[in-house]
Formats: C-alpha cells, structure tokens, sequence
C-alpha cells in the first residue's frame, strides 16, 4: 500500500491524455446520419457557391445601360426560382424575376418591387442602377475546388446544410468509439433495489452513460457480480476485447480493497498519473493497456463527474479526431465566498447564467467529493486555482462550460 | 401582394412566440432513456443523502474523546463499503474503515492513514480529533423530501445521477413534440439529384433536421411533389394531423409565388407577425393554427438557421416546459470591421472562441441571406444592433451561442 503518489497539476495530467490518444478508424455514413459526427477528411467545394449568377430580390432584371431618372420598361418574360430564360432583352425591356432565379445572359442589374412604379406590364425607376445591383454572383461565395471546413471538424448543422448543397449523400466520418462503463464498490445497489444497510445506489454508471450520450457516444454498460480482483480482473480483460476505451468508477484510492491499481498491474498497463493536484478526484487514474484508454475515476460523484469532463470526455473526442475536444474555459464572477485555501485546484460545481452579456457563476449547492445532487443543478465547474489564498464573491474567476457541446481547441486552464 | 407589411423588433417577435406556446403532454420514460428530457414534475429525495453517517476517508474510526498526543490505539475490528459493524468500541479501540462505509455507532470520528503510525494492528496519533472529523453526516448534502431540481429543468448527467440515487428507475417527463419540416421552392433539387440549370440543392430541410437533433426532438420529412397552392395546402393539412409544430422554408416572401402567406388565409391561422426587423430573414413569418405552430422560415440557409434558433428553438423547448429555453447572449469583441450600418438588428454567423477566458468573436465567412458555407464554419451568431452607426473591430458586441446545450431563462437580447 503506497500512501505517497506523487501528485501533478491538472494541465500536465491533461497532456499526458493528448499525448497518448490515437484515432479511430473511420467510416462512411449518410448525411442525415452525419450531425455531430466528425469528418476524416477535408469538406470540398463540388461547384461554385452560387451556382449560377442569380437574382436576390424579387423584382425586374433589366441591362442597367437602360437604367436613370424616370426610364421607362416592358416586361416580356417572367424568370422564376428554378426556371430559365434565354430571351435576349431589347432597348427598355425587362424580365419579371423571382429571388433565386438565375439572372438571364441579357440582363445585368435588378430593380425590387419596391423601387418600382409599376402599371400593368410596364413600369418607371426613379434612378441609374449599376452592374449587379441586387444581384448574387456566380462563386462569390466559394469556388469549386475550395476546402470549406477542415477535417476533424464537428458536423453541425450548417455542415450538414454545405454537405447537401454540394450533392453529399454520404460522408467520411471517425467510427464513434464504444466505450465500457462499470462501477466498482460492495456498497453498491441498482436503481431498482431496495436500500439495505450501510449500501447506497449506484449513480456513477448511469451519470457517465449519460456523460457520454451528451457528446454522441454510445457506452456499452458492465456491471460486476463480485467485488474481488479475479472477477474485476476477468471483466476488465473483457471489456478490452468489446470496447474501445474502458471507464471504470471506485477502487482507485490506496485503501487495501481499492483494486484497480492491481488490474493495472496484472493487465500490464501503462500508468499515466495516479494522482492529480486537484480536488475532488485526486485518485483519478488514467492508464494505458493493448493500446486503449483506461479511465479510473474515482467513486465519488462529484470527483466522477468532473474527472470525466476533465479526461475522458477529450480523449474521446481526440480520438475522433476533434478538432475542438475541450470545454471552454470562460471568466467569470465568483457568487460566493471560498475563503480557506487549498493547495490542489478546485474545482466546484456551478450554476452558470449570462446576465447581461456577463457570465454569473454561483455553486449549485452542496460542495463535497461525494455530493450528487449539486451536479444535477449544474452547467458548469468552477475553477478555483490552488495555492495559499482563499476566495472572495466578486472575484474574477475561470468555469468550464460542461453544457456546452461544441468545444475550443486548446485546454486552456489556469493553475 | 402586400408590400408593406410592418416590421417588429426581434425582442417583440420573441414575446410573441413565448406568450403562444402551450404544453406538451407528459409521459413516463426509463431511467437510461431520461438524458435531455425535461422533468414534468419536480424531482425530491426520497431519503436523507448521505443515506447514513458515513466515513469520508480511507483510515480509522475512533472515539474522538480517546484522541490526544500520542494516543494508542488498536484495531479491534474492520468496516468496509457497504458492511457494517455494531460492535461497541471500548476505551482506545478502534474500527479499520473504507471510504464510503457506515461510521458504527460507538465511533464518531475517523484518522486518516495517513495521520496515523501504523505498527500491525495498533497505531498511534499525533493530535486530538473533534467528533465528526472525515465524516460525512447523514443528511448533510440534503433531507427526505427536499426537492433538488425543479419541473422544468433539463435531466442533465447529474440529474440522472440524482435520479439513480433515489432510485428512480422511471421519471416523468414532458413528451418530445414531434416536428415536421417542408422546404418549399421550385428552384430545389434532392442531395442525390444531379445539377440542372437555374436549380440547387435543397440544404435547408437536412439543416433543420440537425438543428432539431442537437435539442433532441426527431424531425419529420416531408417533401413537396408539386409547388402549387393547393398541393402545398393539402401537404401542410396532412402535416397538421400528424405533428407537434410545422417548419416550412421558404415562400414567405411578398412576390407573387410565395405560397405560404395564402396557406395560412386558406388555414385561418393567426399571423403572429410576417416582418421582423433583422437581417438577414426580415419574412420570417410565425403563424398558429389548430392549436400549434407554424414556423415560416426564409428559404435562405442563413436565414433560415438564425430563424430556428431565435424562434423555432425556443418554443420547441418551451413547449416541453424548459425552464431555460434560450440561447445565452454573451458580450464578445468584434473581429471584424462592419461599418455601413443598418436599421434593422443584424446576424452574422461566428467562429465564437474562448481565449483567456474573455469570448472572442469573427464572422465565419461570407456573410449573406443566401450563404451556406458560413453556416458550416459558425458556432455562434454576432447580433449587430440596428441603427444609424457601422461597427468596428475592437467593439463589445454580443454574440448568441447557438451551439450550447444548455440555455438561460430569459432572452436577452440587445436591440
């Protein structure tokens, strides 16, 4: 039983994550089974964006060489969205168009209804209209050829969009890794059972489940039979062949019942850090075996919760080759006080609003490791650096945006 | 054709959407099956949390008053997690405890391993303990009956941590409305169709379906066979029978080939307003019929994607009785010169990014109604208020993080 591991800083725990995450093979899937899937390769353009030079207003295409004071026009053809017309316009002639029709080769400038006194099939404008007035350009958006967004990028909604402009009924995705959930403890009981004595119900699981739903991933649910280290041994080895990155929660700590540290020695894992500078969760354990993730969070729910956030949840998203796998870290007002310092990084869960354009940032209620009903009111992590202060309410402080489902490129934390 | 048809601010279109949502009804979902519903009842503990009094460390549970300089002890018996003990503690005896197990009742404080000089089973102490020292007390975090999220909240991870806890194996939720999408246009080509002259591809219905996606609610498909006013009726009637709330795209406009104005004369449907005062999207149209709504949205993709989020969303989650329906406003600094101003509120699709905790905000590209590409590359929206000044780079502006999960209570936008 070793009581001295060596704590490191959160940032340098993160690395070590980053440092070791390999992508995930892809796949091809149909656009409308793309949102919030990852893209493998580079969105190019297949054709100019717009397509053909084309009316943006509803209104009268007429050569903007007739244009002035008071001209006066005929209108000898109607252009409709979708529709064509390959009518060559004489002096003072125009073509009734429709937003989104392709401009006729004889016009060059369109005139809104608005601008417009109309009279039947003639009408009269009160001024000299240039070249492409009103008009959109063929590629003056994008051109054939140009890269859109890059590979890594989260397919949102307006990828989805450019995906069906550019006639992609299918794309190139990362596979979404299957990931394995499994709480370890004795004093564990199901959703479904009864209480008994000394026992509490396992939350972990279902809250990870849920974790890993948030950002599109699928978890694959384990549960053990007996807490001993054949058993835990023997689940763990299969999760390694039906998964691709295991999450377990408990055991962790250096008590002599706490398992996990000898699976890891028994599977032949690479221990990434055993201990984090940080609170709660400094058990957090992050190891490498057979080439995937081996995520050790701690047991209790607070520290589960933000150990996730913290290390899973970017590793996961590297691994399908996120280009934006870390939660945004903003500034904001600290509600309340936090006055005894603490040498590990806190980490407190929040209550964010925006009032005002500000970010307000107030704990959403009772703060131990092993508090689960404050995660339930939370939308954030405080941040509170370690060192020998305390805190005050109206101190200027950082939160992790947890609900928050696009991310930003770099781990920015400061400790 | 009515041209002139009156604008309003976009803080009053909102209003107006709010004030006419009703409930959805409310059904019963399995735990695993909870994650982004939104509770139609509040959620209350059905037991203390902690359940019982419990050790909040790895160590010994001791009687505080035996605690002292130098005090010896020796270790009589061992509660692990989820075991319990009632053996009656004598003078200087002590029980070996886990993280997480009942403190017995003759016990009531617990020295760390790390506090104590452990030689086989006694060890001594170097200070005096107060009772409850690494205790973790029952009913400190919250008491039977106490309700910890309210009717309305989103069934984030830790509620359904919370859920678990309590054990919840089912939960009451506000039913997921079932929404329909139409794209309306003869100008549209399907994803899989080659290009034809004066056509493009439909990219507004795949958008919306993943704007739907990312709150949650499955879209339902429909497509137009014909774009006339009675098939476009008909359509629109079927639709009515077998959804929550309508999308169309496109024909809102004034021009003599936008359908919907006539479709919604045709269903007696109460206009909520036909002009709002932004660009791009001032046709956005809202309209209720039957009792649901009607979401007329501009066929341009910009527009169109601004429309949802500042309309369509809200309602859609105000309609499953969210207590945070709206996308959070956040102050930003503008990237980017937009000097020609405008009466009308403008929205600029934005790549939003958090540097050094402050919100930094630059267009995402081409910035038009008919732009599709920007869409692809934004994760947020700048708002540029209306009126007689342009914007410069540098400016505090806000910005509207349309890709978040979570929102905030009120609409706060700035006009």
């Amino acid at each position: 039983m070793t009581l001295n591991r060596q704590p490191i800083p959160v940032f340098d725990a993160v690395t070590k994550v980053v440092e070791n995450v390999t992508h995930i093979d892809t796949e091809t899937v149909k656009l409308e089974d793309s949102y919030n899937r990852y893209l493998s390769e580079d969105l190019t353009a297949t054709h100019d964006v717009p397509l053909f030079t084309r009316s943006a207003m509803d209104g009268f295409a007429i050569r903007s060489a007739d244009s002035g004071k008071g001209a006066a026009f005929t209108v000898v053809d109607e252009v409709l969205a979708g529709s064509t017309s390959d009518y060559e316009l004489k002096e003072n002639e125009a073509f009734r168009i429709m937003t989104g029709a392709e401009l006729p080769k004889s016009a060059d400038t369109v005139v809104m209804f608005e601008q417009a006194n109309i009279d039947g099939d003639t009408f009269t404008i009160r001024k000299t209209f240039d070249a492409f007035d009103n008009v959109a350009m063929q590629g003056e958006e994008c051109k054939k050829g140009d890269i859109i967004v890059h590979k890594g990028s989260q397919i949102n909604p307006g990828t989805v969009a450019t995906l069906a402009t550019f006639g992609y009924a299918e794309v190139n995705v990362y596979r979404v890794p299957v990931v394995g959930v499994l709480s370890t403890g004795s004093e564990l009981l199901e959703v479904s059972d009864e209480l008994e004595r000394g026992k509490i119900r396992n939350s972990n699981t279902p809250m990870i489940m849920a974790q890993l739903e948030r950002i599109g991933v699928h978890a694959k649910r384990y549960d053990l039979e007996e807490d001993n280290l054949d058993t835990l041994l023997e689940k763990i080895e299969k999760m390694f062949n039906e998964v691709d990155a295991v999450i377990t929660t408990g055991g962790v700590s250096v008590g002599d019942y706490d398992l996990l540290p000898k699976v890891y020695e028994k599977l032949g894992a690479e221990v990434l850090f055993n201990k984090v500078a940080m609170r709660p969760g400094s058990v957090t354990t992050v190891a490498r075996a057979k080439g995937k993730f081996l995520f050790g969070l701690s047991g209790n729910p607070s520290a589960c919760y933000s150990g996730f956030e913290l290390f899973a949840r970017p590793a996961i998203l590297l691994m399908q080759g996120s280009a934006r796998a870390f939660a945004p870290f903003v500034n904001a007002t600290l509600g309340e006080d936090f006055k005894k310092p603490n040498p590990f990084t806190r980490f407190v869960r929040a209550e964010i609003d925006f009032v005002d354009g500000k970010v307000i940032s107030k704990p959403s209620g009772f703060n131990k490791s092993n508090a689960v009903t404050s995660i339930a009111r939370s939308n954030g992590v405080i941040v509170l650096p370690g060192g020998t202060r305390g805190f005050e309410a109206g101190d200027e402080v950082q939160v992790m945006l947890t609900d928050v489902t696009s991310g930003v490129s770099h781990f920015s934390i400061r400790q």
